[in-house]
């Protein structure tokens, strides 16, 4: 399977008073960028939380490598760096849409809970979702190999 | 009983590149002025939810005088213009809470619902809470008369 | 001049506890509208701020017709009401993409001003976006007549 | 100096649909924080920024230990971790204000830079900023001693 890019345009109620994208932003953009990622698999995640299912955030780590103003677009890549079937943890390059230049480095890492938060085995409650994370792990997913 | 006004400083990530405040952050701080009034008047929003009672918001205007930069704080004071047991409508006066300067003038109406949205009729549901939206009606809830 | 409707997704983190989208987004879905609008008129926004024109919000209205929940998709659609030189106002209507239903219905009036925030006669400044806004008046943007 | 912690209530609007706040506002609530701790040290933030000088993101860790939810109260204190003269980097206690259970650990890094984003040595620009920034270097800031 090949996976586009996520783009995203910056808004300009996300720009702060220094004329760039609040950093706050960002990780609603990754997050975007990982729901992108599940639309893209076949598996959008409100049909996820239909089924009971969530994936709450662990940690976040942003590197804020060069600031992102209103209208330009970035292009966000992810990759799947680990998957142990309770957890995961995803790595993503956000650049420029225009030039490539990096923008943002980033990673966040999640586990899987069921709607009382109670943290869940994914393999056991849904083969289908283990499957896709299970796929991505270490897989270039925009190469088509 | 008499209120306080509620007050609230503009905070850096609420502007835009314009160096204002973006205007849809006015509409949070209404809410947060009606929640500030539902704790003063001694019923929590929190607590209304977990009784199944919830108050969406039917319609909203707002009036942008003059914008609020970073730092400004704001005073804002609320008025009951209507309610009949089912619907509300509440006015708004924002100033800055230096000058006194009018910075917005606004209006929102609500109604009471429980929790699979069914609109319901608070006096049957909860008697306190309609004595305070019935009581504040017309009244001057500042000036402790 | 035949425009596409502004189509925009709800976002996660766009929703409340009460699971539907908090109001206070749908001001800035209108303004992704309006710059979608100038966009496809061929003169984006950030080219206008770049020449030290903005356009502030004077007024906003808005009736909630119907909540918007995770990943609907809505149309909007903009209709320009009144525009006199110096002032512009323009209506919304929001719907469903899918079922047509209705989400929304909004107004926001705004005024041309300087980069000083001093209101000026658009007419005397560009006559490019002068004939984008005088030409939209009452016309039906997306039926191409 | 003895500097009082920063106290956040979480607001409406600030939850999501999994019924506690969305992640991306810890980082708006960090910002909060910093700001209050150059308001408690007499220089507040938009004094600096009239004189030019901005303190921008380089970094950000979280850590989400535990959710917050609606009308929850948590105490923010910080640790200034580290300081050169050109960076400098924070790290963050959130815990709940009643219970006192950790909430959130946190870490951001800044620059500083002129108004044209060029990296300052603050020392040449501000010897007031710089004091306050290496005098909290290491201490705890809430002890008084």
């Amino acid at each position: 399977m090949k996976l586009e890019p996520f783009y995203r345009r910056a808004l300009y109620y996300e720009t702060d008073k220094m004329a760039v994208v609040h950093h706050s932003n960002y990780l609603r953009w990754l997050e975007e960028a990982r729901l992108d990622f599940l639309d893209q698999m076949g598996f959008p995640y409100d049909k996820m939380e239909e089924m009971g299912i969530m994936i709450p955030v662990l940690s976040s780590y942003c590197q804020y490598k060069y600031a992102v103003r209103f209208n330009d677009t970035v292009c966000v890549k992810l990759h799947m760096e680990e998957f142990n079937g309770l957890k995961f943890r995803i790595s993503y390059n956000v650049t420029d849409s225009e030039t490539g230049e990096i923008r943002l480095i980033a990673e966040t890492s999640h586990f899987f809970v069921d709607s009382s938060f109670k943290p869940i085995r994914i393999k056991n409650v849904n083969r289908e979702i283990y499957d896709i994370f299970h796929n991505a792990i270490g897989a270039d997913l925009y190469s088509g190999e």
